[in-house]
């Protein structure tokens, strides 16, 4: 791997790696989907993936990219979120110890799911400064390994694998669709796509109320915005890794309103029935809202997860 | 095929019938209901086939298995649920009529459903002796071929199918259990399971307030009960064809509560992260009770089914 880029021998490298212990997630499709939409439309599961998200990907590539040295001192990450979940499953996959700094004000479940798997919660201040500042202590105290959510070229390399399955799974896709929150997903499936079948376009898909990525690639440059979206998982600013590989290969932004992220997550749990995150349904959306008069393209979506809250849906549900 | 009976011919020579037209839907597992039980499980998501059931499966076997002649004058049935779905999407996919017969007070989605499929409703007011008289009336007028739910032979061959899926993807299966209501599902999946691996043992599952296999094995003959539980597709009886299948090859039935039904449904939302429906959930519920503490066998179940009314949960929901 180069220092500072991914590229489809990283990503294939990282499959090579990973493929005994992630799922090659099945490949849905909906007549009804496509009708609406005019278009076919090919959807990469990854919120049936383990810990319910993508992110077991790239965690599981860069907790088995480790030299045994380095391992046996552990992995350390900030993320109340799926990566949390994800690199202390993949740590205990390898035995070794994960630490997860999370806010102290973090939702319970979240949590229970990362202690579920045998990781160390750390809890710090909610604010970035007291995160990072915590993460440094745990890294000094125990020798741990930083794995970032997305900052990070193996994690890219890891979660780029989801697209090389589904290239596999369905032939011949005209258009590639992917949330985008810190860009790990988005950066990894670009740089596959690409270097598979050049004429495929990739396109991210973000909520309008945290637009940083489109922003950024208008203004050429990282620009940070304050993010108020029910798509939690997309919240995050773009990371320095992720932005040039983004600004390279990826053909458009599409962005989203709430409303069309919560219809298009219902209609998924409808059509499809399998339960997706807000985050999952924005690629959707941002499909939904295209609209072909039929004839559309092939178009792959990857759900990216498919962790709820069951006691708290978007929408209202009597008993 | 026999005139009386279904054998593992029968079911092979459906699965070469309708392969092409069905999905191979995949097998889940999951680490943390594995522990909660204490057995390995093996979930075939018939949640995922076309129409959300496997009810596909039968219908398509009993569609393509008539002459071109009969076809022509298209098929009927009488069904509010995912049989008369699951028909008129087989007919369309032949290019021959259908018609489902529907009580009058029929939950509008369950309506919408089959009409979207292109299948002519015929509504008749919600009785027994209503519903078979409409459906005689249908069959006389147009000399259509009556697919009923479970008591048909081609549909039971077509539902074995699913069953020889599984054991292909799940090998080394020491237990397979399937929910029971007309017993369509249970009385193909018995026939099979026994012909391939006489060693794997067969287990119905059903709501206990719709004990009637229970009670029918016990009695040696269908008994009748009144049905009152959250499990919709599993309020009907025994069927005539199907009973004598499950006397020769079903092991055991076990019985679960309401609240069991509705813990195990929510509990396979959050572990799965799939939409099952209540009937889909008893099969789980009747593993969760025997619980085995640590090297318990490998079971199989299919999850039947995945049409909720996603406005109507039978648990609360906050917004």
């Amino acid at each position: 791997m180069k220092t500072d880029s991914v590229t489809l021998e990283d990503i294939r490298a990282a499959h090579a790696r990973i493929a005994s212990r992630v799922h090659r997630t099945p490949v849905l499709t909906s007549a009804w989907l496509d009708e609406e939409v005019g278009a076919r439309l090919y959807f990469k599961c990854e919120n049936l993936q383990h810990v319910g998200a993508f992110k077991a990907r790239g965690a599981c590539n860069a907790v088995f990219s480790l030299s045994d040295e380095a391992a046996a001192r552990g992995v350390v990450t900030h993320s109340s979120g799926n990566h949390g979940a994800a690199l202390a499953w993949a740590a205990r996959a390898r035995g070794i110890a994960a630490h997860v700094v999370m806010p102290s004000n973090a939702a319970q479940p979240k949590q229970r799911a990362v202690a579920a798997y045998g990781a160390r919660v750390v809890f710090c201040e909610p604010t970035l400064a007291a995160r990072e500042a915590t993460c440094a202590r745990v890294q000094a105290e125990t020798g741990a390994t930083l794995v970032h959510p997305y900052n990070d070229l193996r994690v890219i390399a890891g979660q780029g694998t989801a697209a090389v399955e589904l290239l596999e799974q369905a032939p011949g896709l005209e258009v590639v669709v992917v949330p985008v929150g810190g860009g790990g997903l988005l950066s990894g499936t670009a740089v596959a796509v690409k270097a598979v079948q050049a004429g495929t376009q990739v396109w991210g898909a973000e909520p309008a109320q945290a637009d940083d990525a489109s922003q950024s690639l208008r203004a050429g440059r990282i620009v940070q915005t304050t993010a108020n979206t029910v798509a939690d998982g997309l919240r995050s600013a773009l990371g320095e890794l992720d932005f040039p590989l983004i600004q390279a290969h990826v053909d458009d932004i599409v962005t989203v309103s709430e409303e069309e992220i919560v219809a298009a997550m219902r209609r998924l749990w409808e059509a499809l029935r399998v339960i997706v995150e807000p985050s999952s349904a924005v690629a959707f959306a941002a499909v939904r809202g295209r609209r072909w008069s039929g004839g559309g393209p092939r178009v792959g979506l990857i759900l990216t997860g498919g962790n709820v809250d069951l006691d708290h849906l978007p929408w209202s549900v009597g008993a």
